[in-house]
């Protein structure tokens, strides 16, 4: 497949967002100006009928289609393309009214009322029917029209469903995964455990909450149904797409969000031509700095780009102001936007948009940030903002197409995730998965490496380091492969809590961690000291250089790895904390305890090494990023300080100014630097 | 009307209270100690019936209602009046049990079960048919008692309900408001925000917990159906009582409850001839100063005084002790009680009323303070307290009648309120539009300035000086208003977050403040910051002269008004932050910022100044209340300090010790004066 | 009855615990392996089944009960009792399909789904009918088995159900509790208030979270019901396996809980042959020292004696590693095992037990600390602990038997707690009536009286000292039991809060303490004064001498008691707070504030003087018990501390190494000491 995120070059990098123009039908005053300022500010898409089912079809079976058609031919006339969602993910109230199936049940078996959005029962059969309807009458109308690039399917999806017709398919999946056999899924499941054995599978009902929590292993087969079910979903709206239109290469995505819990997206990305995502930081917080903000989105856009490594992403929805739905909602400072919007860029994306083009006059987000606001003019901050962007955006448009390379990998895993909350035992408080990879992702990025965030199905060839953090749940297939990454000279890093359950949460007989990993590690975790948080321990490699521990402690029998660091304190002092062990021509490091955010590197610089992966000493303030095309490398400085950084010894052309760089460069505060060579 | 709280003269202020003699009908030893003690306390009413439905009817159509008569009789051959309450706070078991449709559904759509009080259906006819058998009953038998003094309707209004008959009800509310119209709704709400329209009213539900809670005019709307069905409920309610009751202008009230946001209480106030409240203020707490819950006090009894402002109100209920339903139930401290019985009717109320007289045996409130407790004797601390407040109001019994009057007056309106909570934005943790009102009304207090606390449809004529804090939601005709209010020579302040929206809460465009205001001030709120607490910021006048700031910062653009004050920090610093244009003969002042309770008075001198309002310098610690009567004015002083306090200059007559009073008089910590001037 | 827990020696402390088999019947290699490791660590006993009813019955009917016939038979071929449940604390998937009354209802009346354990309903004659059934096969199979020690009755009690056959078996409860008089219910429940006076049994409801709740003898009343229901299941349960079972005499028990609130554990305890308890306490926590932990446990292990002073009782379940569902899971530091194992034993109990044996592969409680690991051997740290604490049990057999005896009694009491909890008033923070208890059971420990805890209804002859903590409820007849007391010589201390109310929380008219007690102490409580947390107060016995006081402070009336301490500040300053009053050879002391815990053992070493008991100076860090056996006493001194505590004077024989002691003994670290004398 193309590089390109449209399967095709554009000539630019998209710049728009979400245009909701029914809300303003009565106004072609308001329609005109909206032409006139989209073109102001270099926007060049708009994201076309996100919550429009009851303004196509506002009584069952009258559509009305017609000023969507206008609008998109109206917007290309005006060299702006429509993304062009599928409008189920709000529902219209006659639906509710009359197929009340459509609606959700929740974990108590309460069926919700009409209202709100993304609320719908994935399989009822009624929804997905009558949103197969409009969805074919959409593809007809505006299928194969010309500004049409690309398909976008409902919107943000998330939630489960409890209802009857939830419990029967759940019922199906379980009997399809167990081949049937009962008795497979209560060994699986443990079931003997509590006496909680079923004798068929008709007595399965979904994890309600005030029912079945006690079984992780029924847990994690629900998160995997619901994962198949939105799959599944999403497949039925493609269906009628493709069937209703008679372009049949039209580009599809979904829009995803930040490290989003309900859904395994590897699974769902399978579905999609393209990977989208919404990305809304909150910036100039009362808990972190501005750069910590800025990192941690960035790692997020590294896991969208490790969905599909293949092509850029596309930042689907962001916002040019501050948002409604925070406990705060500040203003984004001067400079932010466009540094925000260079970022994803930077990371991967091929596209900067927005929620959204024009301030809702009413509802629940008429105070979200919108590129015009309810002034209605283009003399605002906000505005101005964004239309320097736009021009930035119109001067890098070369890197469309270009996309990231790492040599090192961070393992990052939905399953895994899920087991791990899942569990009893540890602390509640302190599991943090995710948060530990990011951290990892951030303390290899202060030596200039942006790793890749990848899956354990994903292939390991090509990466000379692999961190995987707290890998709690682990198949045998898994491990096999980490074995022969080892193997084949590869670095890895496994840590606490590593292999310690199987795929369905059965523990690993024998040690920890199990499935042959205690033996490419050479360590056993006999036990695992959960600390609380006023508790404190260290690892020291020598009497001088120690690391600060928190949270977990394993204590380690080691059977023939070397000892690189021990504990210092409490009743495990001296006692191995850190390990190696060659393993072919690569080694495995076992840490079995939780270093600080901030001393991590400190440690990893040894791995780092052995890995020989190259590092790149930045200044304070700088995030750098490379997107590497076909006929030139692109290198992203962004000046996250509010003072003026100078780096030295570069060489390429500024592509914004097009000036050759020849050593060096100083960026203004909160400036941003792309650099071009060949 | 006359200005007499019950219509006419009744020579007093009233003392009284709760009374529930049917929980001791079996101990007439204890009736008779009651009607003893309550002479020796100086108690001159008891209020009857608020909670006895079950005494009356202990099955459907049997009533008891001669224990009533008599004790009224007893009461009123012994001085003491009787102000009857409808027994329709608290249902008996029977009634729910037989017709389970009167007991509240809740917002999940879960009917409630039998218990507590307060907690019917408002809308079921069965209630109102019930409510109004047992009403007229009554009304036969006591409405025209010679000690009958006022009807009290049920009791402490409140909450809502969401069942079929409640959304039926709503349902024809709204096509009502919306002249049959669906399509005026859909705009008015803005409904196609989320295909949130409806094709018909029918589809329209209460805002369920788990429906629709998105969109603000809904919500609105439902308030102000809530607010309707209370008053339309209240008139049933009355219709029962004029029914059965020969004397058809003994006047009737409902008791109100502090800073009650569920119901516009002025629109309730319409139905009432007298308005009462129930004030339960926690003194001695561990988060603000004694001084402070006082005041706090203060503004909640100019509240209410503000709902009627041509007659005295009542205080209904207080607590004689400690209650029994804090976090803490912490004694009330000696003298505490008079100095609180004394501000009610420094504030304009013509009663002290207590819940309740005797603490009962058992149940929910035992522990409730009263005047006779547990102990049953005479010789407490408390009922000595109560007994001296009794002699205290007998000697300032002229006071009766009188009311108050201000030239400066502050605007607090609920369905402001409303639409500032359900607003999507700013911060839900800092929006406290009351309490902003409260430091408005604190800071003018400093100045010895007991402000009105009034609506915008309340007549401006006669005020000099008008606060308009957060006036968020404004309707045209309010904007003309306060245009003529500044053309005519008024001193307007308006503040950050005015005229965001229309009545419905949809924005205006074009500039905030909307609706015309933008012209009245001058200026445009182009954007709004949101600050953490964490977050500082200040107005500076002059160099020398800044006021600080949190919360919210608006970012101004002024076309034609003076700046006063600009903003010292952040990225706006140097940007206009308090603004005046001149209108007419008077001025809009605009600010801004939030400026810190305690720099608030220093900001407001100018305004003072300017509206040439008295000021009224006090030692600290005394708080200053003035009644104004036909014949004399009635100025009152309480020194909440613990400290002996001497004001000076003073002139007039001691009201309690009758004695001249000509310079100088120290009021005892915590003691209190009244000084009469013809 | 004997004074053997089991009703005969067994010659030795019992070891072991919770074992589950059935989750690896398809591992007779894991089987075989138990059997050895069991003997290797000393363990003597297994409880079976206690969650295995859908083993024996996998469908409806269906049993299979051979395996654990085999199991039993094998252990006792390898020395190893059995304990063995019934299964009913976890129900087959098919019972709840098919029998959905089976499940619980909630407070809001929602019934639950299928899942976890401990939620069925208990008045359900289905349930009873099927648990009966089960019940009855397993003692016909293994009732008479020689190994068999003793029946465990399903497991955990707790929690209440609110379906409509629990409604029907409460109104009956009524209807025999107030002779079919709904009038007497309505005056005990003081019911007029509110409105709340039922016309007929058939209204009251159970006291739903959405219904009434405001009614403190209602509450109470369900509290006895619940706590009758779980004794008539109970003996539902008994009277199965006495039918199904040759042998009649093998003992009963089930296993309690820590400070458990539900069930009034005296009433369920009558039903038992043996109590037993499950012990979990979080060592090393961030909130506590280990001492603190550690004698909190033992105040827990003194609840449990005082249910049946006559024998010892069972440790039924601990947890040899760490448990899994704290929030955070730390680690046993090392000897703390064996110390927590010999505490129980110093208390009173005959057996030290674990939850569980060996760790289940998956389902909730993988991660639950067990003798033998995932890890799977015999040589890790928590096994080697675990085999140690078998062998000391060995050395310490002959203890078997002895019982503890006081001349110290403290008063706990259930329906008292629920009084206290279920009161309005005071401060729903700072009631603390379990922890008020407990902290003057620690202040004799200070002096080194091991308190027994006991009932109002127990015997009070023995005892020199009875302390009565917050005895808010009172019965007439305890009253009079406890003025007997100090008549005969005893001494007598009460405390605020002491005789509120009566035994359905009606309040003592005339005076608190009620029932007689304000002559006995000679004083009257005027009011009850709730502090914030930051207000302080103190009692001075002299100037010299004072104990701070904090939370609540009564103001007295003093009679005829001599005044020995007085209040030190607030406006009650110099009014009495201590008083003592004698009354025959005894002495009343009252105590009208809650002095602070760790000032309470200066006061109470005056009432220790007084009632003659013998003290004990212990060093720091030494906790102490004894129990008396018929030829010997055995005194166990626990180190608590981490380092060396030398203890002198001491004679007799060391029971764990057989030499003789006299004079100094040295305990290291967390060691322990059992000394014999005859």
């Amino acid at each position: 497949m193309s590089e390109y995120a449209f399967g095709r070059p554009i000539g630019k990098i998209i710049h728009g967002g979400d245009y909701n123009p029914e809300q303003w039908l009565d106004r072609p005053d308001i329609l005109e100006k909206d032409i006139e300022y989209m073109k102001q500010a270099g926007v060049n898409e708009a994201t076309l009928g996100v919550f429009s089912w009851a303004m196509y079809e506002p009584r069952e079976g009258e559509f009305h289609l017609e000023w969507l058609h206008e609008i998109m031919d109206r917007l290309y006339e005006n060299g702006i393309y429509t993304i062009l969602a599928t409008p189920s993910a709000a529902r219209p109230a006659w639906l509710d009214s009359k197929y009340p199936e459509v609606m959700r049940v929740d974990d108590m078996g309460i069926r919700r009322r009409h209202g709100l959005r993304h609320n719908h029962c994935m399989s009822s059969e009624v929804y997905r029917e009558k949103v197969g309807i409009i969805n074919r009458k959409l593809a007809e109308e505006v299928g194969d029209h010309p500004g049409l690039l690309a398909w976008h399917i409902s919107n943000e999806f998330g939630g489960e469903c409890f209802c009857d017709l939830c419990k029967a398919k759940f019922q199906d999946f379980l009997r399809k995964r167990y081949n049937g056999d009962i008795e497979k899924l209560n060994h699986e499941w443990w079931a003997t455990f509590w006496s909680a054995r079923y004798s068929d599978f008709s007595e399965v009902e979904p994890p309600y909450a005030n029912g079945q929590i006690a079984i992780m292993g029924h847990k994690l087969d629900w998160r995997r149904f619901t994962t198949w079910n939105y799959a599944d979903y999403t497949r039925s709206e493609i269906r009628a797409i493709r069937e209703g239109s008679k372009k049949k290469d039209v580009p599809i995505t979904t829009n995803l969000m930040k490290r989003f819990y309900d859904i395994d997206y590897r699974v769902l990305a399978k579905e999609l031509d393209v990977i989208s995502w919404d990305s809304y930081p909150l910036m100039h917080n009362d808990w972190e700095s501005y750069e910590d903000t800025m990192i941690e989105g960035a790692f997020d856009h590294a896991i969208m780009r490790g969905l599909r490594k293949d092509k850029p992403f596309l930042l689907m929805e962001s916002c040019p102001g501050s948002v409604n739905w925070s406990e705060y909602n500040k203003l984004k400072r001067p400079k932010v936007h466009e540094q925000f919007s260079l970022q994803a860029v930077a990371c991967g994306s091929d596209s900067v948009q927005y929620f959204q083009w024009r301030q809702s006059r009413g509802a629940w987000e008429q105070f979200h940030g919108a590129v015009v606001s309810h002034l209605g003019t283009n003399d605002t901050r906000i505005f101005r903002e964004v239309a320097h962007t736009g021009e930035t955006l119109k001067k890098i448009a070369e890197v469309e197409g270009s996309t990231s390379r790492s040599e090192a990998a961070i393992i990052f895993e939905w399953e895994n995730w899920w087991a791990i909350d899942y569990s009893g035992g540890f602390s509640g408080k302190t599991k943090k998965y995710d948060t530990t990879c990011q951290k990892y992702w951030e303390a290899l990025m202060r030596r200039g490496i942006d790793a890749d965030i990848i899956s354990v199905n994903d292939d390991f060839d090509g990466y000379k380091l692999i961190l995987a953090p707290m890998l709690f749940s682990v198949r045998p297939e898994t491990a096999e492969k980490l074995k022969a990454f080892v193997e084949k000279g590869g670095i890895l890093l496994g840590t606490y809590m590593t292999g310690y359950v199987n795929e369905n949460t059965l523990c690993y007989e024998g040690g920890f961690p199990g499935a042959g990993l205690k033996e490419l590690f050479g360590v056993i975790a006999e036990e695992i000291d959960t600390l609380y948080p006023s508790d404190k321990n260290a690892i020291c490699m020598t009497e001088d250089k120690c690391f600060s521990v928190r949270d977990y402690c394993e204590i380690l029998r080691v059977s023939d790895a070397e000892v690189l660091g021990k504990y210092k304190d409490d009743f495990y002092s001296g006692t191995p904390a850190i390990t190696c062990k060659k393993n072919g021509q690569g080694k495995a490091y076992y840490q079995a305890a939780r270093i600080l955010p901030e001393e991590l590197v400190g440690f990893l610089d040894m791995l780092i090494s052995d890995a020989g992966i190259k590092t790149r000493e930045l200044p304070s303030g700088i995030e750098w990023h490379r997107r590497v095309g076909a006929d030139a490398t692109y290198d992203f400085y962004l000046n996250l300080s509010e003072q003026d950084v100078t780096l030295s010894g570069l060489n390429g052309i500024d592509l914004v100014t097009g000036e050759t760089i020849n050593g060096n460069v100083t960026i203004p505060g909160r400036g941003n630097l792309v650099v071009k060579t060949v």
